[in-house]
């Protein structure tokens, strides 16, 4: 290595005298991972706090949509983004955020970025994407404005990301015609080979690595570009698990030969980025190497060099990492205080038995599915407590509207969670068994200017503050594992079972993810793009 | 298709109503292909000639390296050369030539191109790489003037293609540590595969196409994204055998699967080229598509879309042809004459038999061996006639040195070839084994403003007039296939046997081109990139 790059490849014992010889000890050598699609913000943490959770791992280049935060606070936060993503060895690269809200005229975030200010953003240096264009409903419908979101992209020759699961047949094509050509959603394997075999580029998360799926791809004549991602990866999820290198042993689980998810770690993602520099150990290369004990399939990061410097050993950073992070984003949480009759259900019904819409979550995935509940209704008021689980969503960037859902499907004590981070307006969302629990959490987060904070079993058991626009955390890296840990281990003590229980709460409020989720200003029928009764009977 | 893109990929039965319906009859439908490393001049076309020649054979996209017409009139030559490639459906993309002349200090050509040059033709339209860096020896010494021009080239980020027949380990490294990352040479199978390890492009022409070439790369653990090309293709090879599908038709019986043999024609070149709107078939990529008859592995082209138009049909263009090209490269021989003692060797030599340099060709490819003659010499001349075959250089860009050297290793008669097309530097060459025949070739071209003329048998018998600065035809098409191919028989008929005998002749003088070459100033040792001396006695 010379400088940042890659000075020579040469059998043992050929080249020029070295100045510093780092001995790999038998080690496998390969090229530094790269993330092609993924949130920052979803770890919790700032992007300088990000890249020291990560690059231990061997994460060395990602692609990142912080629509989080931009949704949140905006353009300034963009910016803010871009550049303390530039406080590390990790090569974070910038998608603009193409859906700010997530589904525009349903919900109110603290921003809204139209076509001119897309275009603008995409002009910035470090900025190399669109990012997933999510509201595929709005798109395939033809919708105004996110055909100009699309066109003013694909008018710069830009990448443009998707997201669109289980699209397929002519709306896929209507999807893909606006020049969108990847997904990293769950699709179903017969609609993954339909997506590769539309030449998009496959990303694979964790939860789309199920054996057939991956079956499905492999058994195409030719292996697509898959490339591997992490999408939203919690904090201690990171800790405990992995990031990339964790999403590459899942990939082996499910039946990809070893090789073939190395490739998808590095070669097609770099393409996909065109990122000519890197993805491959090569002269002139980008020196962003790993060295992996044991088996590839493994992927046991054991050293990281980034830009020709050695950044990590072992789990651990090597290089100064500044841990306290400096932000303009306090006070986002434009809420005084929690209203006395807040999570009181009022509705002009009649006194009696009504059917209301319910959301069924699932222990999987984040699909929510039209369920219905019975319920009282007395002096107009909803009798839920004691019979459901109450979702309430509270605007916080400057609004005072609310909106309300029982949630169904898991098991659950008395308790409660509040969080501000949530997907995608990232209002102030609670969602509880019993009002006492749903108030303790609410005033818990209101506290810490932002966060999360999880109720059960008599008091307030796990608290993660997210100063940094309600979305990310200003603490040390350490404490930010500990607190996602401790919200996450909650989360199941009170009873919600998930295979990631933060996120299938965090996504209740995304409102292009099937099937009926609600927003601050109510309940979404998600295929249809449209509002959804609250109240199913007649009635009403 | 809607414009000149593709607006759906649909079922059977859906989709809008078209105004104009395609019946594929059955076909298979292919991308259009691409030609990742090519030379216009090669077929003796013209640009938009060459289009018309190689549209119909499904050649929808190339990237093409003027630098056999920038050798002979500069900078201007580029900028005719690109507007004359847009006056027809085939995108034609142009590489700076990053070699002219071919070795610097050792040949004179018509242009020079420096690294300022360079570096302002890597800023016109329709201009997207450096094009063959083909003096790899320079490269490898660490050569100023050739480092300067790649990093002005890659300083530009732009594609950096290489040339550099069987270089491999230490000195592989060097060549692309400077950002180089292509290959498109004759290389032994190992070396193939160690390039396609090191992540290069590795781009197979169709001398490359053998087995056991095809069956290295086939046997790594993961296919490398070759790109199969053309490289040079006179015209009257690309009539009668075709174009990129004659080459995929090759690869597939050297042993690529057919469906890799697509990809090495579509989607890996659109990828090299980062031509993300082609190589697939897919909504919003552009509609250069191919309707094929019988199996894949035919590439028998019957329909050629290309920017949502049919352009071709059954092998002929459907659009309107411009046949005759208006160009400002008349005048480019500055030979007044040819001399009265033209191609008598004279040497300042006792009179006895001397040993001399020879070059001995083979009939497979064009590396030529240092080989060695013994020949009288009588009162300061050479006796060669009627013992060897003499090829004789002259410089016809405004210089007039001259050389020459003996050629061994076919069985000629009494003939000769003259050309003004004699890679790189196109100085005027001629090859013969009696002055009377060299003498007749000279004078036709020299009478015909440039171009191949071959004599036999008592006389010329075949003349292919290349007015364009000696190295393309402004005649219509079918008369620069004929006389490609009258000059091909001609060849054949005076003893050149080799597989691909205008070529082999034609790089005698292609000095970056192994093992020992001539230029318009001496006899080259192409390895040592050094003088070699022409007489091997001890006296001399």
């Amino acid at each position: 290595m010379t400088g940042e790059v890659i000075s020579g490849v040469v059998p043992p014992g050929a080249g020029p005298e070295a100045a510093e010889v780092i001995d790999a000890g038998g080690r496998l050598v390969v090229p530094g991972f790269i993330d092609a699609h993924m949130h920052v913000e979803s770890s919790f943490a700032t992007p300088a706090a990000f890249a020291r959770l990560t690059l231990p791992r061997g994460t060395t280049t990602v692609l990142a949509d912080p629509h989080e935060i931009v949704n949140v606070a905006g353009k300034a936060a963009m910016r803010w983004m871009i550049e303390d993503g530039k406080r590390s060895p990790q090569t974070q690269l910038w998608g603009v955020p193409s859906c700010v809200p997530a589904l525009a005229g349903m919900e109110y975030s603290g921003a809204h970025l139209d076509p001119e200010d897309i275009d603008e953003l995409l002009g910035w240096d470090g900025v190399s994407a669109l990012a997933e264009v999510m509201d595929y409903r709005a798109v395939v419908a033809g919708d105004q404005r996110m055909h100009d979101i699309v066109r003013v992209a694909r008018e710069r020759g830009t990448i443009l990301d998707g997201h669109c699961p289980n699209l397929s047949g002519e709306e896929l094509s209507k999807y893909l015609a606006t020049g969108i050509d990847s997904d990293h959603t769950k699709n179903a394997p017969a609609v993954a080979v339909e997506k590769a075999r539309l030449g998009m580029t496959v990303m694979l998360q964790e939860k789309c690595l199920l054996p057939e799926v991956v079956s499905a791809l492999t058994s195409l004549p030719q292996l697509p570009p898959l490339c591997l991602v992490t999408d939203d990866l919690a904090a201690d999820h990171i800790a405990a698990k992995g990031h990339l290198d964790h999403i590459g042993r899942t990939a082996v689980a499910a039946g990809l030969a070893p090789l073939d998810a190395l490739r998808a770690l590095t070669w097609n993602p770099a393409q996909r980025l065109r990122k000519y520099d890197r993805g491959v150990v090569a002269p002139s290369k980008r020196a962003d190497l790993l060295l992996l004990d044991g088996e590839l399939a493994d992927f046991a990061v054991h050293t990281v060099i980034a830009g020709g410097a050695v950044v990590a050993r072992g789990g651990e950073p090597t290089y100064p990492v500044p841990d306290v992070t400096d932000h303009p984003f306090a006070g986002s949480v434009h809420i005084d205080e929690i209203a006395p009759d807040e999570f009181r259900w009022r509705l002009d019904l009649p006194d009696g038995q009504h059917k209301f819409r319910a959301l069924r979550v699932n222990p999987v995935d984040t699909y929510t599915e039209a369920a219905e509940v019975r319920l009282d209704v007395v002096d107009g008021e909803v009798q839920w407590e004691g019979h459901v689980a109450l979702l309430w969503v509270r605007n916080r960037h400057g609004r005072t509207n609310t909106s309300c859902v029982p949630v169904i499907g898991m098991s659950l004590g008395d308790g409660a969670l509040t969080t501000t981070y949530a997907h995608d307006s990232h209002n102030f969302v609670t969602l509880g068994t019993t009002r006492r629990a749903m108030r303790a959490t609410a005033e818990a987060v209101l506290a810490d200017d932002g966060g999360v904070a999880v109720a059960h079993a008599g008091g307030v058991a796990a608290r993660l503050p997210l100063a940094v626009g309600g979305v990310m955390s200003a603490e040390p890296t350490a404490e930010i594992v500990a607190g996602s840990r401790r919200v996450r281990e909650a989360l199941e003590a009170w009873g919600w079972r998930h295979a990631n229980p933060f996120m299938s709460v965090s996504t209740l409020t995304l409102a292009v993810s099937p099937s009926v989720k609600i927003t601050d200003l109510g309940l979404v029928d998600v295929l249809a793009r449209d509002w959804t009764p609250q109240v199913l009977d007649c009635c009403h």
